[in-house]
């Protein structure tokens, strides 16, 4: 997001954590305590969660006589910050029944109430270090709010009844724009964040990479693309794939993108508006790194390096089919002006070609919040851009979201580039 | 339980039916849904699975225009009989949000009212073979009954806050009998079941045994004197155990009974009343047949047969600490008259030294029903007199129960047996 | 094996020993190494665990200034002996390359001068104790014959190469006795061995049983007969299954015997000569206890139970296909005498109904060897009636073979047998 | 290794050919067989499939009339080549006994026979296409003598014998250099091969990378530095490690790097020459990519990307403990002249700080050795240097070697690196 200033503190955080309740209202009490694998999370955690955070890295530093709401919390909802205490089994989150959900909105509550309070006490009215907590917890709120629409998705797909996270009977008009590749001249190029708006400490320092000249495609891939690749038989095709993603193709035995049933011939889709036909305009989602690396190979493309995804859309506005759209599926129309590259940002986070790995000079944050990004740069890939579950506030051009490759659940896809010799 | 005839047959069926929803009462939506291993169902599938049994063998097959409440619930709710349709993966039943728990109480109430109907039809009025299978689905309700209990004190314990599911303050009084040997004559003589009252078809048909004469304590085993044997380092001592039993000793890093935690010098268990401190004089429960027969034989003793079991039970009256008694919790005090052995019945199943195996031209029920019981006919233990979470109407001398060698979370001990030269 | 007396004591040991040493004469030295699970053991383990067994249990107790042979033997070679020491993983075995073959025929010729020479020794010539040790040691020895060859089979068969160990062009005529059943009065009987010749510690005392009139097969069931149920789709049909049965059906993708594998139409067994044509008239082998006993439910039979087995057996004659026939592979001939009950001898292991478990009153033996056979009792299925692999002087009336119901390594088959309403 | 010319073609693949045999030398059978875990290979393997490799991509390709040596061989010696067929399973190596040891020289002799006789034959003398693939073949070649030492490491250290493959008192003189620490000036460079001279195709294009100004350490750390990281508690302290690495430390219970153990306070490790104590001047190896950058993140520094480690050494000379120097041991001294930067080459593979991922318009080679390289770039991270167990004429300054960041049976330890501010 935007750097929120002193004065918009406290509406943002009001809004912004009422959101993560708004988008728990169409969930019975039920919905809120499953977990079906470990890198999924009940919904509950993440009510809890966002606000231990708050709890943990505000309140209790501001507030000197701060009596945490119940001694078990620290325990049961820290994720995996090991310098602030140990913490519960995260594949066994689906266990726990009690707190029940109202007790976990009572905390919610409770927490709000000591944020609130504090932002209108005088004593730290001014203070930056406050307003820089703020920020950091509530972009942790915003990947939280994608996280439970996503893990809800994941939940939900295990149950034979198909529920419905919320009733969508039409997802915007059906076509999209014909594939091209622009190219884009190499050179000595900047990347990464040294604005003094907000960003996570992963995106900086702002720094020099050569890059060739090269083409990124004008769009993302869409399903009926995929469709051609799978119809191709590339799952049974060796050649196309990483070794890794071969085993992984054989181990899961994946046949096409999460969430996708054939019936009669016609390929569906699980989605948080249950089961709907695929279209095949809008973008390919729900695939993991390594299909998206075999369809560019399949394909004769490859995928783009982050700096080259980063420096081509430097230029691109930030519109898109975000959360706040409430689709929370990739659409095949293209929302926003018209420019060079369409759906850059919302619909699907962009699988790129680069490991998850540390910028030049990169300083993590100091003290616990220091294991907020850089203790998982190892094994994940860079993905960009937001997907249709991000908040629309929540995404930059320097935003690096990583994942293991093999991970699917997300609205993950991916854009082809291609070297100019 | 005893036979139920034609006239009481409606009344039972509504009180037992009425019963499991009673031990629901005191839990929280949440606490319906989770499952926190394999062998354990959530508490809403156990009021789900019981019912889907009324409709399937009774409501599908005596009423011809009866639509299933679900379409999907065959397929949820069916456990393990192949011939009656495929089945949802047992290990996933805590990932089903939906049905809701007050859709699950919906499709109770209408198989309920179904079957109450079914039973005022005067068409049915005599029919022996409804009367037997509401006989056979109120005993199999009964059955979850107990576990309900037992997997929702599993499912709890996973859980830091230490959830109570009912406060119980005292567990009567705390003194035991002191431990004798009562001798029993040898010869030819006869177990199992072929009275006319109701049985499972693994209880039949009875059949001659030749016993050598034996010895048999008076009551179990008790809390101290099993944490005498703890103390004597019986976990680290191999000589005491069958192989399988030394590694699962070593695999699940076995120290205690399950849910025994010792703090300050002190050992606690928890139970469905919480964390409370262990009563050295109640019967020690909670633990594998390995540890069983590991502790008869560091007493120098052995597990009965259940032929020896049934054959020295069979003039004690069925008294004890059952379900009913509401302490779900083995408890010290010996309740019901006074007889040669006590706590035969309720309190703890024990552990016997017999394989479950069919008995001699034993066999089972024609059709699904027939797989209640017979296909688990390897490598389970026989266990015999119900528990503190038992009803006391479902228990019989020739009961047999059976559990994995392994398996702890039911309320298991052990009564001692010796031979004579 | 009969009893061995003092007289003959040294010749058998010699005669034995050596038998070990001219099954493992057609081996090239590699084959010596190999463990393809964690069930089996290599060839050069066999050959050293016996000799193992001879040093720790004889020459050190009788010989006072007994040098072991090497140090680290202790702890490679004990198998299970918790009482004597920890012992190197089962399941790497495998992974020694060190002693070599060569080094190992050492450590036997070691072995085998100093028992030879205590056996000359005037001050242990009447020795009981002695005479029972090396007589269990040798009984021990020919256990090992067995799975020597049975563990080489299992080891040779993840070889593409289809290894031969020794040529066999024919396995005898091929044809079988019709099948029949016998009628056995029942009554008061007893099973069991008081008799002063060797057995092992879980074969005795003898004891009474109570049987009812039964019939039993003259003879096991074919692999022609066996087909029949395999072209019925018992493999795929729930039915005829015990429930940890039909897991095992799909957990390990059964589909027919271990080692059979269909070329155009035709079946084939890898054996001990390579891969051969399935012979319909021998009687089937390397079937789990689940096979065995899913094929009875689906001929309308059951499998008999080890004191059925025994009480039939008893005026049968002790002839048939054992490994000195040189076969190693269950043959359609009959071998011996006409009598009403064919094959009980030899050819193939018959899975009985029985769980492995104490006699009444059984004692096992004091000591380390008291680890022999008792600390097995829990899981495990008795097999009667040794294979084409058992040496023929090790089998008795009384033995009790025992393994997992899922094991198939071994050349198990089973023998039907049926109640007399 | 450096271009190989036509004229000395034969020679070198005499030589080099001859090498691995007698790396092979001082080896038992037995030796030859064993495989302690999937990502080793028994001897026989290794020098079964180099032989498979030549056999594959030059005699049938150029023989036109040329006759495998055995039919099965391409399933059992083919590695990981998709598109040569399908293969045995790597895990299972260690399971196949034939073909023997001796038939397996058998064939490398008649592949070298038809090798040199191809190589003698006038029509192909000048084919740059033969050339070319013999040079990959023997590079192919080194990389298994270096993995023939490396995996028989491994499996003899699962002996509790401690094998002794070659006995060495001595590995030289024990001091190391002082560290420190030099200044590399930043700007616009390049590395990567585009030499006339072999690499392998992960090596190139040569292309520019933008550097800041760094400082690389003057040697790879010690032993006696990693000590005191070890007794500075870190591998309990979750600060130093990335995530995936604090899980592997607690999963695989690392306390210090493979194969050592402490006795009396002193450590060992467990060598090719035996049991044998630290050296603390040596370069610390057998050390994961996560405790390297444990360690470097302990130290207070970083690892090097490879760009850093290319540019920095590129004027070094390629001299230092190699395989021929015969201690595969790193050790104290530093061979070589006195260059900046001692111990790059040899010794030890230095962890880098960068994955394992394609240059930029890096071109696989075509057909089936494309899969050489290029399909394992995911998940791996890049290693620089060489080893003491790599021969001399293999490496370069480009050489990029990967593995997973678990990975700890190669000779693989770091020289730290630091950004200058």
């Amino acid at each position: 997001m935007t750097t929120i200033t002193m004065d918009t503190l406290k509406d943002e955080y009001y809004l912004i954590r009422k959101y993560t309740e708004q988008l728990a209202e169409p969930l019975e009490i039920e919905d809120f305590v499953v977990q079906a694998d470990t890198h999924v999370s009940p919904v509950k955690w993440h009510l809890a969660h966002t606000t231990w955070f708050f709890e943990t890295f505000i309140l209790k530093k501001f507030l000197s006589n701060y009596l945490v709401f119940h001694q078990n919390y620290n325990y049961l909802f820290n994720s995996y910050y090991e310098s602030v205490g140990s913490f519960y089994p995260q594949k066994a989150r689906g266990l726990i029944s009690r707190p029940t959900v109202s007790e976990t909105f009572s905390y919610r509550k409770h927490v709000d109430e000591h944020i609130l309070s504090l932002l209108e006490n005088r004593n730290y009215i001014e203070n930056e270090q406050l307003r820089q907590l703020i920020e950091i917890g509530l972009n942790h709120e915003q990947q939280h709010q994608e996280l439970l629409l996503t893990d809800l998705k994941y939940n939900f797909s295990f149950n034979p009844l198909h529920p419905v996270y919320i009733a969508n009977d039409t997802f915007g008009t059906s076509h999209s724009t014909d594939l091209s590749f622009i190219e884009i001249k190499g050179g000595l190029i900047e990347i990464g964040n040294d604005a003094k708006g907000f960003s996570f400490d992963n995106e900086g320092p702002r720094h020099k990479k050569w890059l060739n000249t090269y083409r990124l495609a004008n769009r993302p891939v869409t399903n009926g693309e995929y469709i051609q690749f799978m119809e191709d038989e590339g799952y049974t095709k060796p050649e196309y794939w990483l070794s890794d993603g071969w085993n992984a193709v054989q181990g899961y035995q994946w046949e096409c993108p999460q969430y996708w049933e054939k019936h009669d011939g016609q390929w569906y889709a699980f989605t948080l508006s249950g089961l709907v036909p695929i279209d095949e305009h809008a973008p390919v989602s729900h695939i993991s790194f390594y299909e998206a690396d075999a369809y560019a190979r399949w394909a004769g493309k490859r995928l783009p390096t982050e700096e080259e995804w980063e420096h081509a859309l430097r230029h691109t506005p930030i519109e898109g089919n975000f959360a706040e759209r409430g689709y929370f599926q990739p659409i095949a129309e293209n929302i926003g002006p018209h420019y060079p590259f369409s759906k850059g940002f919302g619909d699907v986070w962009e699988w790129t070609r680069s490991s998850y790995s540390p910028y030049p000079r990169n300083k993590p944050l100091k003290g616990a919040l220091g294991e907020y990004n850089a203790k998982f740069m190892a094994n994940q890939i860079v993905l960009r851009g937001g997907s249709c579950a991000t908040p629309h506030s929540h995404i930059r051009l320097t935003y690096r979201n990583f994942f293991y490759p093999q991970m699917r659940w997300q609205f993950s896809g991916l854009r082809l580039a291609d070297d100019v010799e």
